[in-house]
């Protein structure tokens, strides 16, 4: 029996231990957007620092701007040893539950049911992220309560502004780039193709989240007394965030898709194997026709194609029954995701242009950026991807597939940029997780999969 | 003196008793729209049933299935007498008081204050409309109280719940159809042009209210995961709407515009002679250009043109910061005011069908209507529109000018279409008069010149 078989052996006769304390952790909703919950985001951080103390790892919790950082350092089997770095990364900040009355249980009171895969945890941060760092963690703690140690050195850091596009996180990174040195990150945040088939993310999207607030008159107006002579801020605004994409999809910012490379045909060819059912992705969200840019696959759109959404729209009267106003205020909520070759601030900047020159010069615009992050593109060739293979492959018992993603991560663009590191993207969700949604859920066999693959990987980084 | 004269030198000599009835009932907080204010409204239904008793009406409080009516007649000069019957129209209801804060005093303790147009009296429902029923109100007793009766037959109908969308008023007016005979309505619930010109209103916009749900996926979904794919209802939403309205301004349903005439010379020319000065207008809402279709006049596009306003608009995400989801559902209200020659169920067909036109097929559309109203045109060449505007020149010294009004007053198109009544928009509101807002006002000017209005109006149809 090898060290890693041994450390499996013992995942799996704790396995209840390192479920419950996934659970433990959801039960705190440390909703990063909400300031009523900053005391649950200090909660959750201090929740994994002890744990992480517990592992003897030196681990604090630290300051910023906005909410804390975890910051935790193991030193591996000691000074001497020839093993790699690796940086684990996660979020304890969840997305806010609202819609409350779709969901089915509580939010913030996780409840395992049973589904067609069987036993699934349903929660607010189910998955997205504190079921797959609990993965890492997971790994973590069983090379330690097995081995005494760990086989790699590690330091592990988690904010708690990822679901809010994590504005203290740079300043962090830049102020601290001694105490995170590392030669590899690693993340899991992302998903799998499939529930069977095992997956490394090697792409994803950027993004740029804004907020629009339009004011047109100086008060609501009566519709009636005023209607035909005074200008409309909902009006105006929805007229302007419809002219943002044309009739075949395609975004209208001038000099959008300056920059952007179509797909190598061996990038295509490789999705193409995936046979990807687009009708019946489509279908299970209750679908038949789908969006993006007339002319292009299916995964192209979802993982190499930019796009723009409306997230949130608001103004006037939106309360049971009749109000007869036209409202003085509107605004939206538009992100745009972006691929490869597409910088943020360009894109920014032409959506200010563009939305100025579509309202009427006596309204007022006010525009703010939430989020302005670049796509990603994972080398392939690296002794980590190779190594992350290898482990998913042990584990499934079948090759990995390098797959896109059409979310965004922007601290893997911010690793990148600032600390040189590039990420192992090695998710565990489905499409069906309900992330971000109501009833958000991970499959049981999705979290014991990624906490034996990360089990796998230290053995394999550290020669074990 | 004629008989009218010395009505109306009782109406002075008693003035201050006719105001103190008016402050009276003032302070009976009769809100229809909050249920703990159900006493007050029966209360300010009982302050007029008995007034009327006491001026020689049969007058009864009538039950509903909502606040009463009060219902009243007066026999007039007698059986034989060849005089006109009028149809009193009025509310005893309010508005809810609220944001209380903004008020300078308590608002339904009336106060009396000196204004640049002398003394006004400023309490919830000093204009609307128990400062504009209590002018009718007043005129009726001043004729009883000098003569000893009407010159002409009236019947009394106040109803309580205009302010709520009169729910019951239209079954009390099909079952009462008898006992509301008569031969024209007069109705004081509208405005001069300016408080030194006499006015009456002979046009009012129509009204349709809809609501619009629209569904696309089955649940709000992840804009990076599902961003490129799934359809989303915000931006299918805010792309319908946009397209009610082109570029010039105009609705672009089919038809809409069928069957509506132009304004004639003479009342182009009428309108204009008011110089109404549109860009003050729009400076006193903080707006320098006008909305509306271009090409048309302002108080065209305000009185005489159908406009199209989205009064709501929601969907996804309106809290703070960000949350990246592609909403699976967003609404809207959208209102058309109409003029004549519309129909509102061609209207509302239309936008039907324009909607269904422009949303996928897998996407589900709900449209509720909310309210659906013809536009109102008084014919100009009654003997009852000759006499109002001959009392108002008389009241004035200057001719009495035929306003529009952009607002829809449902009781008109109701008392038309249920009894076929055209009314007298005899109104002597001003554009300040904050109407529906904290310190509502009437001038006490505008409320004698009201007054005395009445009186002439009964002395002249009743051939006196």
């Amino acid at each position: 029996m090898t060290t890693t078989e041994r450390v499996l052996a013992r995942i799996g006769a704790d396995f209840a231990a390192y479920q419950a304390s996934w659970l433990d952790w959801l039960r705190i909703p440390s909703i990063s957007a909400q300031p009523a919950h900053a005391a649950d985001c200090r909660d959750a951080a201090a929740f994994v620092q002890r744990d992480l103390a517990n592992l003897g790892f030196t681990a604090a919790i630290r300051e910023t701007a906005g909410q804390p950082v975890v910051l935790a350092h193991h030193p591996g089997p000691g000074a001497g040893a020839d093993v790699p770095h690796l940086l684990f990364y996660g979020h304890y900040d969840v997305q806010p539950p609202e819609p409350l009355d779709l969901w089915t249980s509580k939010p913030f009171e996780p409840v395992v049911v049973e589904g067609p895969h069987g036993p699934r945890v349903v929660a607010r941060g189910a998955v997205d992220d504190k079921g797959q760092a609990s993965m890492w963690l997971g790994a973590l703690r069983a090379w330690v309560e097995e081995t005494g140690g760990l086989p790699v050195r590690a330091t592990v850091l988690i904010e708690g502004e990822e679901e809010i596009g994590s504005p203290s996180l740079e300043p962090f990174l830049a102020a601290e780039r001694a105490a995170l040195a590392a030669d590899v990150a690693v993340i899991s945040d992302t998903g799998s193709w499939d529930i069977d088939t095992p997956s490394l993310t090697t792409r994803l999207r950027g993004l740029v989240y804004l907020e629009v607030g339009l004011r047109a008159a100086a008060r609501d107006l009566h519709s009636g007394l005023f209607g035909g002579a005074a200008r409309n801020a909902a009006n105006v605004l929805a007229r302007a965030l419809a002219a943002l994409v044309d009739d075949r999809g395609r975004v209208t910012l001038p000099g959008f898709y300056d920059g952007i490379a179509d797909l190598t045909a061996a990038q295509r060819a490789e999705w193409a194997a995936l046979h990807y059912d687009e009708a019946a992705f489509l279908a299970g969200i209750g679908l038949r026709h789908p969006a993006g840019e007339a002319g292009r696959e299916g995964l192209e759109r979802r993982w190499a194609r930019p796009t723009c959404d409306i997230n949130g729209l608001w103004g006037g009267y939106a309360g049971p029954g009749a109000k007869t106003v036209i409202p003085a205020e509107a605004g939206a909520k538009v992100s745009f995701r972006l691929v490869p070759g597409q910088d943020p601030e360009t894109v920014i900047a032409a959506f200010r242009a563009f939305m100025a020159a579509q309202v009427p010069d006596d309204t007022r615009l006010d525009i703010q950026v939430h989020s302005a992050a670049r796509a990603i593109e994972v080398p392939q060739d690296s002794r980590f991807v190779q190594a992350a293979r290898a482990a998913l492959a042990d584990e499934y018992g079948r090759p990995a597939v390098l797959i896109g993603s059409g979310g965004s991560i922007p601290v893997v663009e911010s690793l990148k940029r600032l600390l040189g590191l590039d990420s192992l993207l090695l998710g565990f969700g489905l499409d069906d997780d309900q992330t971000h949604s109501p009833n958000e859920k991970f499959e049981v066999r999705c979290f014991q999969r990624g906490l034996h693959t990360h089990a796998r990987l230290l053995g394999r980084l550290g020669g074990m």
